[in-house]
């Protein structure tokens, strides 16, 4: 273990190493006061590459929970208090995303104009998305989020 | 100790907290393929709340380091081999800065044509540079890196 436990708060693992930055950017961690670990490149034989998040004091709301999706599909969230695990939840992407991603087609109109973006999602393994306005497919590579 | 040691890398120590992320972007951290840990919001009686990064099998180079004063002017840096310190440097900033920060007055000639910024350090503690070229100064506050 290179990150220690924590006694109360949030651990997020089996977060794909390259996305650990997406995930603090989505959460805001940067704003966030409590005592915050991070490791990343740890060994994972799922995914090559792990980064795992662990946060003092702080308990996230699903709908939050739920914007790092697009970035690490596969996350394993944990609810700790008193050092035990309360609640286990497994991150899913949703077939419709509101917002959070960028059309990756400069010319869509979500990228000059005050459009939310809107997206299908058509495939869940390797992320792809289908914009609602110009039909356009963002992929994983791709990715930006706003 | 919430992040655990390493035994070869190098340790950055008393970052403030609020510049962690500024300090990752400075380092390219995110492109790093070792093992990194992170600890922050730790508490610090001289910083209030500091930041500590453990970066594994990766040693710096002192041109590297520098471009951090910055954001992380008291910062201390332990190079580690066999879980022992072998080398301990102190974080100083310089008289003069050239590159790394943006000027913060828009209409500064470094923020519309391709000209590298260049500040002279009139405060070291709170850091503030007086830009060669529009003379406004720019503080800690208002710091943007490039």
């Amino acid at each position: 273990m290179s990150v220690s436990a924590i006694e109360n708060g949030t651990v997020i693992d089996h977060i794909p190493a390259r996305n650990l930055f997406k995930v603090i950017q989505i959460l805001r961690l940067e704003r966030i006061d409590s005592q915050i670990t991070f490791g990343t490149n740890l060994e994972s034989k799922k995914l090559g590459r792990k980064a795992i998040i662990k946060i003092s004091d702080k308990f996230f709301e699903d709908a939050d929970i739920n914007r790092i999706d697009l970035v690490a599909p596969h996350a394993k969230l944990n609810r700790i208090r008193g050092y035990e695990v309360v609640e286990k939840k497994v991150v899913e992407v949703p077939d419709i995303i509101i917002g959070i991603a960028k059309c990756m087609n400069p010319k869509c109109i979500t990228n000059f104009e005050n459009v939310i973006t809107r997206f299908s999602v058509v495939s869940k393994k390797n992320v792809a998305l289908k914009c609602h306005y110009c039909e356009k497919i963002t992929n994983q590579e791709n990715l930006q989020i706003i």
